[in-house]
């Protein structure tokens, strides 16, 4: 059995369902401690964090990842033990497998293998891993960015292992990611039995034209590789259940996703603008959930394009959709980043999977990029 | 004690929640029967019907009212026991005080009354009492009116006891009421992650301009007395509780409270089309509570008229606003229908009562009623 497929393997058989890192981080610095790195444990409420360096001088390179996993459901919907990794037919099924402990095995492995090979390396690589990036992400990498801007950390260029392809390993780059901010909003009204009207005000009347004129906004055509910004309700909910009674209250929940083009406080103030044209006694509870990033073209692209171009057959789609991840707290840091990881297929599914051939082939995917990263002159 | 106030209290002593009559008909019926009233007991599944007649020629005028009353709900909220009557300070307090066993009461001291004075008198006196008002309403008059069409029963004036002065008794006269239409509407879209509205339909968002459309309708501008056709949303729901999940099915149930401009299925037609017109994918589920009914100007409406302007002092005003009641159900049978009861500020709350003044009225009010309208000549 291969080290990546083995380290994989050992991840998997650790129940870390968000927060619980369930010693994952543990088994990794004992590694990278023999392998030579420094690894400093940052461990915020319930969350574990560990940050592990190796060479002290010139450009950091961060390989940033998440050892937990979101909750495999009803163990008979799988079909076998989500956490016992099972290899069927060439495909290696397990809790974590693609999101992402095959993407951290793989980091732990190309590292090793890097400073072996050059333990006097110009620059500097560093892992970053987190337990909690798939819950409400506070203690996680949000809070250890915190920490990095008070000692003045300086960071160059992060990969993350996310999921990013699509049909086959390498073949999309992301390369920024929206913004996303859920806005909680309350529509006040006056409860009353629907055969008097007039002594009720019903907040659902009240809010329709509204909420037509929010569904309906063009908030713009897009940004770059950015798909546009849009708004979706996610929820809505007003009534007793009664069918004779008018309801005192409107819940509706919204969210985001935003390009560059906008900010959280700026789509804030425009949002509630608009309800309050509407003349609604409304209140909105905002939350942030990350400001968008974007790379721009650079080195740290066209490295990555290479590489994945190298081992696809063809360049990838660079792509800045889908949803979030940590890498929007570390982008504000001042770091380039980009998303490099197997197929999401399976990701948060029952039978989460990844192909062997491609764990196989990430460790020297990322082998590459550090080499590409590292070895040459300077981190423009 | 009074006759009308000691029948009050045995009544609210039995804890007729609808559908159960509790005894309340048996003791009635009783006393009745010992009036030389001819009874019959119409009892359809668990609902107790009565139908007590004097006289066999002539136009008939029915006293309708019901035995039943809403849950009490927690005794801790009331101030006596709501099925204790209580008189405190000239107030009878219980459950059913107003709404409406003292008007039951009232009709029963009144018809013994009259049949005791005119045991010959034309046309004839019937009382007619359910234990479905509160209810479904589906074994109550509903279905004693289906009984009555199909024995040929001839039916001339009615008046129900319902609550239905304001601040005084016989401040108002109540000469119709509106129709009741509820709709049930499932708006079915594709659920998906809002990270990628682009894979999904929102139904919420396909909804919105269709509801704000709904909503602003303006159906009428009245009908002689009646308030304006009302459409009014009692209930919405969409969505899983998660900020990032599309919703797949928007639910709303609506509520028209219409006049005789409108009838049920015109209504429902008209909801369908401008549903259609959104280009939703729908359906509605309606359920109709029963068309309007409306007393036009004859001999019901001012002899009324003159006995609650003789009792309060001044004309009442004559309306048709409100909620719906059992006169729905006989006024399709070819009936003149009103509603002359007491004050209904407490009725379906904690603490429900009626004044003692109010109660001891009641009779005679009915009394005259009934003589002014089978005593004089015929029933135009």
């Amino acid at each position: 059995m291969s080290d990546v497929l083995q380290l994989t393997c050992d991840l998997i058989s650790r129940m870390s369902v968000t927060p619980d890192d369930a010693g994952c981080q543990a088994l990794i610095a004992e590694r990278l401690q023999a392998a030579g790195f420094t690894c400093e444990h940052l461990r915020y409420g319930a969350v574990d964090n560990l940050w592990a360096t190796h060479g002290t001088e010139g450009p950091t390179l961060v390989l940033l990842g998440h050892t937990d996993v979101v909750p495999p459901g009803p163990r008979e919907a799988w079909s076998s033990d989500p956490f016992v990794p099972e290899v069927r037919d060439g495909v290696l099924y397990g809790r974590g497998a693609a999101d992402m402990k095959g993407s951290v095995a793989a980091f732990v492995v190309a590292a090793e293998a890097f400073v072996a090979v050059h333990p006097e390396h110009p620059g500097r690589l560093a892992l970053l891993l987190t337990s909690d990036e798939e819950g409400d992400a506070i203690d996680g990498v949000r809070r250890v960015a915190r920490t990095f801007a008070e000692r003045e950390e300086r960071l160059d260029w992060c990969v993350t292992g996310e999921p990013s392809s699509t049909a086959v390993l390498g073949d999309l780059l992301r390369v920024g990611r929206r913004g996303s901010l859920t806005g909680s909003l309350v529509v006040r009204g006056i409860q009353g039995h629907v055969a008097y009207p007039d002594k009720a005000r019903n907040p659902v009347h009240e809010a329709a034209p509204a909420l037509a004129e929010l569904v309906a906004r063009q908030w713009d055509s897009g940004y770059e590789t950015f798909p546009p910004t849009s708004l979706q309700i996610s929820n809505i909910e007003a009534g007793t259940g009664a069918s004779n009674v008018i309801p005192g209250e409107l819940r509706v929940l919204f969210n985001l996703r935003y390009n560059p083009h906008w900010d959280a406080v700026r789509l804030e103030q425009e949002c509630e603008r608009m309800l309050r044209s509407h003349g609604l006694d409304f209140r909105v509870d905002w939350h942030r959930s990350g400001e968008p990033f974007h790379t721009p073209e650079g080195k740290l692209r066209s490295v990555a394009r290479e590489v994945l171009a190298a081992h696809a057959g063809k360049a990838p789609e660079e792509s800045t959709g889908g949803g979030t991840s940590d890498a929007r707290f570390i982008a504000p840091l001042g770091a380039q980043c980009i998303e490099v990881g197997p197929v999401n297929a399976s990701i948060h599914q029952v039978d989460e999977h990844v192909r062997l051939a491609d764990l196989e082939a990430l460790p020297g995917l990322y082998l590459t990029l550090i080499e590409r990263l590292l070895l040459s002159d300077g981190a423009a």
